[in-house]
């Protein structure tokens, strides 16, 4: 039997592009002397294309979680009040990080697989006796696939006058998304989302008003500090010593998915989500959440009943060579997750509808694999004739 | 003209052995596989030979200066006296993180170029009326090529109840280290020196004595928190995403390490250090600093009078294609730095030494590399003799 290429369709890290991989492997420099600054300025303007933004995109060595923590610590003092939005996951780790460093939190949860409800949102901001500081929330909540009304809920913290503080680890570069045009205040992106990097690098954008914030922020940092990382920026480096080959890689893909430009590479996560809700519905599996909120990046499905999770992506890892995801927190064993996110085209999407529905097939569970892939292709036909 | 090889001679980050280029390259895993728990587990236990420690040693995803960070907010409160000692640019980093997170900081300040007097130190911890939670220092100070008495100051801490944390992120697996036997509570590492990475991994072990004291401090941490670290480590896993590609270097760079022994590693470097320095003196050179305590992975050298230090090391990298470093902070201009630390064998000593006597004399101070190179030469043949 022919080798298998291993397919990785997790949300997050993604296989990497060759020439990302050839650029990981690249000798090493001096990260003080004037090569690297040329990597880092041409880095910072690629991601200010991503972000679409005006402002200054730092890069920071960490995962997503770091950078999370930079825009808590640098924006907010001890006491003040915050609004955390949950409706999964990553959102609870925000209200967690905003409380670790002494934020007065008001948490308001949502349920796993719902969107966020706005109104519920601007009743929470009129009901405060005292102002929030910030209101903080996930663009993109990977452990239920669904994204969340960011535009409108930037809209409401400024009519509040509090920060939006945004996770978009797992959205940006895949869900679409304007930094400046939703006057987004705090916005965190990972590299080994829609960047096709591996992980290692968080991203990180302030607004004028953010960045002011900082200056009567009291919550301490240090290796996070955002203004010394703007400082060193200005000077074509780093504060700390950055990850110099991830940035190399960094380089590499940004000119991959620049290359595309964002327009298309926003669609074609969209396209592939339609493609691969298509292919589960043809399945006779149920989609779970909210799908009038459903996430560009990754979908999630009700495991079918009597069938165990662990087993079928155990399955589905070794004999189709596709890693599927697991569902996360409370979700686990009662979800899996199809990503569609980063390295993704109309082939690798076949291939993982097909290797899904095969193992659920093995496992007892009766569908017709050619059946979804033609459900999935008709995603892409349609909008071939659309777009013509 | 033959094309030189690129030789990178500043105290990290180093060149990079090709198995751990080739490891860089490796394609994507899923971070939360058993694949990944594999990785974790082997270069936990490589990096526990490094530290010569029974603890775990926890990785974390951030530049040595995370790590440094890690070591302060999860073993102190805030209000905590603590007594940091400086002499040189990373004693001063250790303090401000320490006052960062509100320790108050009673810092002792050493001339840069002299090791860390011990007699001064025991003095301060006398003299405090309330007791010191603990000493921070920096083992390796690259900034002045000097290694300090890090076995004494431990015996001193412990002496007078207070934790000693020790950066080594220079020093580890180039200077010789001893963790448990010299019961150093808090140690951290980085990834882009003795161990021959790309920067972006740090690393830090905690005593018994000091994981005690994580459950009674208070500094705000999430990001770095070291309690979560060591249970998701348990699990084979870390809490937030790992720079995955890094840690497949990193387990490369382990077996050559390892394959090397501690002992042999530790020897080369102060082999390679103690050639250096003759070399330096035959073309007339001075030493910077306190010889007696040289480090074993970077040596200071003073600037000859009239001649630019940016100049030299301009020339060097570019007619050369050797890179070494300048001096740091208030050094700047009046020392440069050779590095021996981690790629370093006879061959690049010789290269680097007659790099940098040939520029030089270019640039008008008169010397005679050929004598610079046989006295480097002497170094490594005693070293034989008393071997063999």
């Amino acid at each position: 039997m022919e080798e298998l290429e291993p397919l990785l369709m997790i949300p997050g890290p993604t296989d990497l592009p060759d020439k990302v991989r050839e650029a990981l492997a690249r000798p090493m420099i001096n990260h003080r002397g004037a090569e690297f600054a040329d990597v880092l300025g041409r880095c910072t303007e690629g991601l200010r294309q991503v972000f679409v933004t005006e402002q200054d995109v730092l890069t920071l060595t960490s995962s997503g979680t770091g950078g999370m923590e930079a825009a808590v610590a640098n924006t907010l003092s001890p006491g003040d009040r915050v609004l955390a939005l949950s409706a999964g996951n990553f959102g609870e780790r925000m209200a967690k990080i905003a409380r670790a460093f002494g934020a007065e939190v008001q948490q308001l949860d949502f349920e796993w697989g719902a969107a966020i409800d706005v109104g519920a949102v601007q009743r929470a901001l009129r009901a405060a006796d005292k102002p929030f500081r910030a209101v903080l929330w996930t663009h993109n909540e990977t452990s239920t696939a669904i994204t969340h009304d960011t535009p409108e809920l930037c809209r409401l913290a400024q009519e509040h006058g509090a920060l939006s503080v945004v996770d978009c680890i797992s959205g940006m570069a895949g869900s679409e998304f304007h930094t400046d045009e939703w006057s987004v205040d705090v916005v965190i992106a990972g590299s080994q989302k829609g960047l096709m990097l591996p992980p290692g690098l968080a991203f990180i954008s302030l607004s004028d008003r953010a960045w002011e914030a900082t200056a009567g922020a009291t919550m301490p940092r240090f290796y996070f500090d955002l203004v010394a990382a703007r400082e060193s920026l200005a000077k074509g480096q780093t504060p700390y010593t950055p990850a110099v080959s991830l940035f190399f890689a960094l380089e590499a893909a940004l000119e991959i998915v620049l290359a595309e430009g964002m327009e298309a590479v926003w669609r074609r996560h969209r396209l592939m989500g339609e493609a691969v809700r298509r292919g589960v519905r043809a399945l006779g599996l149920e989609l779970f959440g909210d799908v009038s909120h459903a996430s560009a990046v990754v979908t999630a499905v009700r495991m079918p009943e009597g069938l165990d999770a662990k087993e079928l992506l155990t399955r589905c890892a070794e004999r189709e060579q596709v890693t599927i995801a697991r569902g996360q927190g409370k979700l686990g064993g009662k979800i899996f997750r199809l990503a569609h996110l980063g390295m993704v085209n109309e082939a690798r999407v076949l291939r993982m509808l097909e290797a899904t529905a095969r193992t659920l097939d093995r496992m007892g569970y009766s569908c017709n694999p050619p059946e979804a892939l033609e459900a999935a292709r008709t995603a892409w036909v349609e909008d071939d004739e659309v777009v013509s």
